[in-house]
C-alpha cells in the first residue's frame, strides 16, 4: 500500500476557515485519477496550521470522498499528547496508515524522536510513514536513527527528502536499503527529484504535485516503476520550469496553492496567514508556466 | 516598562497537564524577588506546546500571583488567527504587554512577518516586544525588517539573541539603535552574553535564569545598568559552569527545568513530551553546577 503515487492534496482555506467544497473537489478529482493513495495532512494540507477539530475534520471528509483510494492522515504536532489525539482522529475517519513528522520548537534529540515514534506505534495498530522533512522540521534523522525507527513494529515507509544531487540520492536509497527491514519501503519527496529518486530505488513518492496535478505525476511514477527510467526523467525535465518556480519562490506550497487558486481548485488566498501567498507578479510568471506546460488541461 | 530584568519563568507540567501549584510557586519567587518584569509563556514557558485554554490560564495565573511587577505573555502560534486568540486571552487576563516571535513551519517571507505584526498591533493597544529567536523560529530578522516593524504603534521593545562574540554584540547593539525609534527598548538574551549585552547598551535582560534563579540574575543586571560592567562581567564569569551546560545540553530549557526539578520547584518531567529532558548523568552534573555556584541558596 505504501507504494506508487502517494498525492498530497492542499487543504484550502477561505476566509481562515476550511474550505470544505474545494477540499472535496480536490479530493475528488485524486479518486478519479487513481492515484495509488491520498496523503491529506501533509505539510502540504497545512496540517501544522489546523486546529485539532479542523485536522479531525479533514480526515474525515478525505475517507469519505476518496472511494477506494487509501487514505494517509498526518498526525504531527508539537506536543506527543497531541498527536496522540490526532492518531485517534485518523483511526476513527477510518485512515489506511498515519504520515508523522517530529515537528519542532526546541530542538528534540535522537532519543526524544525515537520515543515519539515509541509512542505512537506503541498505542496505535495503523500503520506508520516517518516523515523526514527537515526544510520544516529542522529534525535531521542520521542513519542510525532511521535503523532504530524502522525496527519499531507498525513502521512501515520512510519519507525521505529530495537531493539536489542525484548521484547522492542514490548512494542514499542504498544505505537506506540496509538499514532498514525489507518490508518497511521507502519514498521519496522534493517533486524535483521524484523521477531520480523512483529510478534509484524508491518504492513510493510522496508528492506534492501529484495532491493538484495527478496526472503529470502518474506519467513520471508509471514510467520509473515500469522499467523505464529514461522517460520518467524527460518528463521531469520537460517540468523544468515549474521546479524552477519552487526553487525560486521559497518551496513548493506558495506555488502549488497558486496553481489550485489559478485553475479553479481553491478559491484566492487559501493558504493560512501568515503566509501571504505569492504575489500578483510571481502569480503572473506561474500562470505562463500553467500555460507553457499545459497544467490546466 | 520594557527595561531591566524580565524574568522567564518555566509552565512546569505534571502528568501532561498544567502543574498550577508549581506554576504560582514560580511566579510569588518573582514577585518576592522584586525582577523589573516577568514574561509568562516565552519559550522558556513552553508556550508552543500549550493549548490555547492551557495559556488562557497560565496568563491568568501570572497576572494574580505577580502583585505589582508587570506581567507580558507570549502570544507566538503558527497561525494569525490563533496569535490573535492567544492575543485577547492576555488582553483579558490583565497582561501589561505581549511578546510574538514569529513561529514558522513553512519559512515565512519578510513580507508575511511584517503583516503578522502589523495585524497584532492593529488589533490591540497592548505593547509588543519583537521576539527574535532564530534557534526555535528558524526566522533570521534583518536590519531592515527590525526597522519597518519598529515603527508600528505599539512596538515597544526589541528581544534580540545572544552572540557568542561580545565584539559583534556591540556592533549589533549600535546598528540596532540606528534602526529603531528611540522609545523601542532593546533586549537581550542568551544568558551567558547578558551581562556584554547589558554593558553594550541593551536596555533590558529577558532572561531564561531569572525565570527560576533571580537572586543571580538581577546582581547582574544591576551591576551593568548601574555603570559597573566589570562587576556584571566578573558575576556572569563566575557563572561559567552554569553557561557550559547550556552549551552542552542543547540550549538553557532543559537545563533550567533540571535546575527546578532539583531545587522543589517543580515535579520532575516537568517539560512536555517528547521533550524528555535531562538523563540522570547529566542531572548530576546539574547538581554539581547548583552545589558548586550555590544556585540553591
Amino acid at each position: 500500500m505504501f507504494t506508487g503515487l502517494s498525492a498530497f492534496p492542499l487543504t484550502p482555506l477561505t476566509n481562515d476557515s476550511l474550505d470544505e467544497r474545494s477540499y472535496v473537489g480536490l479530493i475528488e478529482r485524486l479518486r478519479d485519477a487513481r492515484v495509488d493513495s491520498i496523503t491529506a495532512l501533509g505539510s502540504t494540507g497545512s496540517y501544522a496550521y489546523l486546529t485539532h477539530e479542523e485536522r479531525r475534520r479533514v480526515a474525515h471528509l478525505a475517507v469519505r470522498h476518496a472511494g477506494s483510494v487509501p487514505v494517509f492522515v498526518g498526525v504531527g504536532a508539537l506536543r506527543t499528547s497531541h498527536v496522540l489525539a490526532n492518531v485517534e482522529a485518523a483511526e476513527e475517519a477510518g485512515a489506511s496508515g498515519v504520515l508523522l513528522a517530529p515537528m519542532t520548537y526546541q530542538p528534540l534529540t535522537e532519543d526524544d524522536v525515537f520515543e515519539l515514534f515509541h509512542t505512537v506505534t506503541f498505542h496505535s495498530s495503523l500503520p506508520v510513514i516517518v516523515y523526514d522533512n527537515p526544510a520544516t522540521t529542522h529534525f535531521t534523522f542520521h542513519p542510525g536513527l532511521y535503523g532504530r525507527i524502522a525496527q519499531l513494529p507498525g513502521v512501515a515507509s520512510i519519507k525521505i527528502p529530495g537531493s539536489p544531487n542525484t548521484m547522492h540520492l542514490e548512494e542514499r536509497v542504498r544505505e537506506m536499503r540496509s538499514l532498514v527491514p525489507d518490508h518497511v519501503t521507502l519514498g521519496i519527496s522534493g517533486d524535483a527529484n521524484a523521477a531520480a529518486g523512483l529510478s534509484a530505488g524508491c518504492d513510493a513518492w510522496y508528492s506534492v504535485i501529484g495532491g493538484t496535478l495527478p496526472g503529470i505525476a502518474q506519467r513520471i511514477t508509471h514510467a520509473a516503476i515500469n522499467g523505464r527510467p529514461g522517460e520518467a526523467a524527460s518528463e521531469s525535465e520537460r517540468l523544468a520550469p515549474l521546479w524552477q518556480l519552487f526553487a525560486d519562490f521559497g518551496g513548493s506550497l506558495r506555488v502549488v496553492a497558486a496553481i489550485a487558486e489559478q485553475l479553479g481548485l481553491a478559491s484566492t488566498k487559501s493558504l493560512p496567514l501568515p503566509i501571504q501567498g505569492l504575489g500578483p507578479e510571481q502569480r503572473a510568471r506561474v500562470a505562463g508556466v500553467i500555460e507553457e506546460l499545459g497544467l490546466g488541461t
